[in-house]
C-alpha cells in the first residue's frame, strides 16, 4: 500500500480519537456525526474530516461515522491489534508506578520484566514480576520478544542504555529519562519528559496571572 | 506590557531551550550562536530566532547568544522566577513517585502535600509529607499558597475534583487523569496522558515495520 507521510500532529491526535470513541462505545452509540464528535472533542468538524481522511476517510455522507467501525479501525491504525511486550529499566518510584499500571494491559501494552542496576531490589516483586538484574536484559528481551523499552532511569544513563536495548533488536523507546536521545533510525523514541510539561503549565499560570 | 499571543506550540519548545541551556551553562560554555544551538538540538536555527524573538530575540548580531543571560529570561519567561506550591491528589503509585521527585524542587516547584481518599493511607509518610484527608484539603489549599495541584485519581472523579480545586483558588492542574478536563477560564491545565503517548509510540512502531 502507497503510504504518504502523516504529520506527528496528526498522529499525536489519533489516540484521543480512540478515547472519545471508545466512550462512545461504552455508551451503546453506533453512529456519530462530525459536527457531534467536534462538539465533544472540542476541535472543529472540518479538523476531525482532515485528520480522518488522512487514512481514507471512514466517513459516509449523510451518515456520519459507525463508532464500532472508527474505533477498530484508529485501533489498527495505533498498532493495537498487535501486542507489545514491554520491558522497564529502572525500578524506582516512577517504574514501579508504571509496572502497576494495569490500564496499559487493556491496549495490548503487557510489562513483561523490570530491571534495575542496584542488587538491593533483586528479587523484590512488583505484580507478578520480579526485578531483575541488568546483565539478564539481553537474553530476556530475545526470549520474550520485547519491543518496548520504558526507560526510567537517569538521564546520564538514558542514551548509552537506549542504544544498548537497539542492539537487542528493541523497536521502541518509551522515554521518561530527561534528556533527548539520539538514536539510530528506525528505532521510535516516545518521550515524556515531566519537567517539561511542568514548566509549560508554570508559563501559563504565569502568563495568565500577568495579564489579567 | 502588550504582549501578543504566543503559540502553544512555541512555549512548548521552550522547557527544551532552558534545558539545552542549563547545560551548555553547566558545562562553562558562556555563548552560543544560534547554528550551535541548531545543531545541538536538531531543529533549524531560523526556527530558534523565531521562537525567541516572540519574547524580543535576546541575540546579538555576530555575538550569538550570551548563555547565561538566556538560560535566565528563558527562566523567567516560564515562569520560574516565581515559587510554585504544589500538592498532590491521590496518593497511588503515581502520585507517590511525583511526590518522591526531588528534580522539581530544583525549578522551584516544591510539593507541599498529598491527599487521598483512602483511610488506610492516612498518616502515611512520603518524604516529609503526610498523605492527609480530602476533607483537609480547603483549608490546606489556602493557608500553604498552593497555585498548582496535580490530579493522580481515576478519570471518573477528575472532572469533580479540578472544579473543587478551582474553588478554592488553585490556578493550575496538573492532570494525570485519562481525560480532559473541561474548566473555567482563567484555570491553566496541561495534560500528560500516558496512556496517549504509548499509543504513539505504538503507531510509529507499527508504520516503520509496515513500510519497510
Amino acid at each position: 500500500m502507497e503510504e504518504k507521510e502523516i504529520s506527528q500532529a496528526v498522529i499525536g491526535r489519533l489516540p484521543r480519537y480512540f478515547r472519545y470513541l471508545g466512550e462512545l462505545k461504552d455508551e451503546g452509540i453506533e453512529r456519530v456525526s462530525s459536527q457531534e464528535l467536534s462538539d465533544i472533542m472540542k476541535v472543529t468538524a472540518s479538523q476531525i474530516r482532515q485528520d480522518l481522511n488522512n487514512f481514507g476517510g471512514f466517513g459516509q455522507q449523510g451518515y456520519g461515522y459507525n463508532v464500532e467501525f472508527l474505533y477498530q479501525e484508529i485501533g489498527k491504525i495505533l498498532g493495537l491489534n498487535h501486542r507489545h511486550n514491554l520491558i522497564i529499566i529502572g525500578a524506582g518510584n516512577l517504574g514501579q508506578a508504571l509496572a502497576n499500571y494495569v490500564n496499559f494491559e487493556r491496549r495490548g501494552f503487557l510489562f513483561r520484566g523490570i530491571f534495575d542496576k542496584n542488587p538491593k531490589l533483586y528479587g523484590q516483586k512488583i505484580r507478578d514480576m520480579t526485578i531483575q538484574p541488568m546483565e539478564g536484559m539481553e537474553e530476556f528481551v530475545r526470549q520474550n520478544d520485547i519491543d518496548i523499552a520504558v526507560l526510567t532511569i537517569p538521564k546520564t544513563e538514558a542514551e548509552q542504555m537506549a542504544r544498548r536495548l537497539v542492539g537487542y533488536g528493541i523497536k521502541g523507546i518509551w522515554n521518561f529519562a530527561h534528556v533527548d536521545l539520539s538514536l539510530p533510525e528506525g528505532v521510535q523514541v516516545e518521550n515524556v519528559h515531566l519537567s517539561d510539561s511542568l514548566m509549560k503549565l508554570s508559563y501559563n499560570i504565569n502568563r495568565f496571572t500577568m495579564s489579567n
